[in-house]
């Protein structure tokens, strides 16, 4: 068997994101499976529908939708797109998707997330997906995605090898764009330099905009500053950042039309934010190596609060 | 004249706070006139009702309730009772109370806001009240005051003198217990100790009262850490403020019945907070001595958005 093709896919979590990346794939001719639950009866009556930028889209009709992973049953590639929140359960439901070569890909944001992943598929089976892209669940079965943009591949403590990069070019006959990292923990820690401040502060200030967090000077020096203790945070880590990634975070953030933070959504949405990937985790990971971040600090408590 | 006496008191500002300690005074036989703005019709139709602690509590049926200070004019004792928030009015408002010798106590929380009572009255006649009490405006013209505690006076850029322990004698025959402080920068800096965390927290962690934001031991430990920053923010000023009053407040604060600290009684009811003297002067005098707060930095960006 060749190791870096993958016949079967499975989709855990056929969110905004998981629906997104699943349908793409569907789309180009792949053998996808939908892990579904609240969408499932809708999905299996009316298909997924996709709406990309620029007025483009697709519905994908015949969805192979299903209720549990034990009705999946064994495939080559497993993509995560569950929430965090729901890791309590994910070790579980991964096992019956298990074969003795099946790549996971877990695209979950934030630290500790990838344990439960491990330990259901062990570390030569795990690798985590960093999402750039803006895609919300508008309605069941129905994903909007606005920004296609990037999906980054790295494994689980190894280096990017050819089934991780074969992972990577899945995706070529969809629009988005895809590349491999030889760290996992820095890729997750340079998605957190954007993550904690932005999509901390849009919900501690009330539920801003990125471009309303943006025409505040003040809270602007607070996003720069949060920016700084992740790098020092990733520094504990042993993980170098350069400090240009600070203003070229703004920078871009600029010029993009302001939007909603995925976490600023899911609050707005009474849904379950991923509190303790984004930010407790960094904290308690930076503190347990003796350094102290302090706007982190109450950030974090505040957002336990609030969510 | 006896500089020590007060034969006219005028209370400028007769709410939650102005209006008990006007009240009280009043009933304790002064003559105390009343600066009021949206309850005038009203106290001057059927008085001022003050509940205090234990059911007690009385009517104020004839009170000299005035819509300008110019209708008051000069009297030997001011009491400053409104929001800083207000004070860009407040120089002009006291000039028409001032005689030679008046003294003028500013009643209100934080930094920077004796500089507009100096500008009316100069330094020599101007002092500062701190006010440890429970008091809430619950209707036009009706306080209720639920813990009467303490009113420490100092006066601006000089210690305590024979006519500011006249001031606080004035309270004898009252409930209120009053003492007497040699420097207002201190005794500012001591209250801002409690104030930044509790007021800060109680609104940023989304409407606490003080016993919920202790029930989280995440967010007692960012009181504390807090608390820790404001003696920073004090020594940078020479003011050295021990270290074990961290503890004494959570312990005291603890022992009391929950409440909504006043800012975020001012918050809920939509009214202005009195953000800049509370977090933004502290911050500010501490940057400028060279001394960063970060969390006192991002919880005043976010209470600016916020309020």
């Amino acid at each position: 068997m060749n190791l870096a093709s993958f016949p079967r896919i499975a989709i855990v979590g056929s969110g905004a994101i998981g629906g997104l990346y699943g349908a793409l794939l569907a789309r180009a001719g792949h053998d996808v499976r939908f892990l579904l639950r609240s969408d499932l009866e809708q999905v299996r009556r009316s298909g997924l529908r996709i709406d990309l930028p620029r007025g483009e889209g697709f519905t994908l009709p015949d969805v192979q939708a299903y209720g549990a992973t034990a009705d999946i049953g064994p495939v080559d590639l497993v993509l995560v797109g569950l929430k965090a929140t729901a890791n309590d359960a994910l070790a579980a439901m991964l096992k019956p998707l298990l074969h003795e070569h099946t790549l996971v890909v877990n695209l979950q944001n934030g630290l500790g997330v990838d344990e439960p992943v491990v330990a259901a598929a062990g570390v030569a089976r795990s690798a985590g997906g960093l999402c750039f892209v803006c895609s919300n669940r508008i309605a069941p079965g129905h994903i909007s995605c606005t920004l296609t943009g990037m999906l980054a591949f790295a494994n689980v403590e190894r280096p990017a090898d050819d089934r991780l990069r074969a992972v990577a070019n899945l995706f070529a006959d969809t629009p988005i764009k895809t590349t491999t990292h030889d760290s996992l923990t820095e890729a997750r820690w340079r998605k957190l330099v954007w993550n904690i401040p932005f999509n901390g502060l849009a919900i501690a200030a009330g539920g801003l905009t990125t471009s309303e967090l943006l025409a505040s000077p003040t809270l602007t020096d607070e996003l720069r500053a949060l920016m700084q203790e992740v790098l020092q945070g990733a520094r504990s880590q042993g993980v170098e950042i350069p400090a240009n990634v600070v203003e070229s975070n703004i920078d871009q953030t600029r010029r993009m039309e302001g939007y909603k933070p995925s976490s600023l959504i899911d609050y707005l949405a009474g849904n379950p934010v991923e509190v303790e990937p984004i930010w407790g985790e960094p904290l308690r990971r930076a503190r347990a190596a003796g350094v102290e971040l302090p706007r982190l600090a109450l950030l974090y408590a505040l957002l336990r609060q609030l969510v």
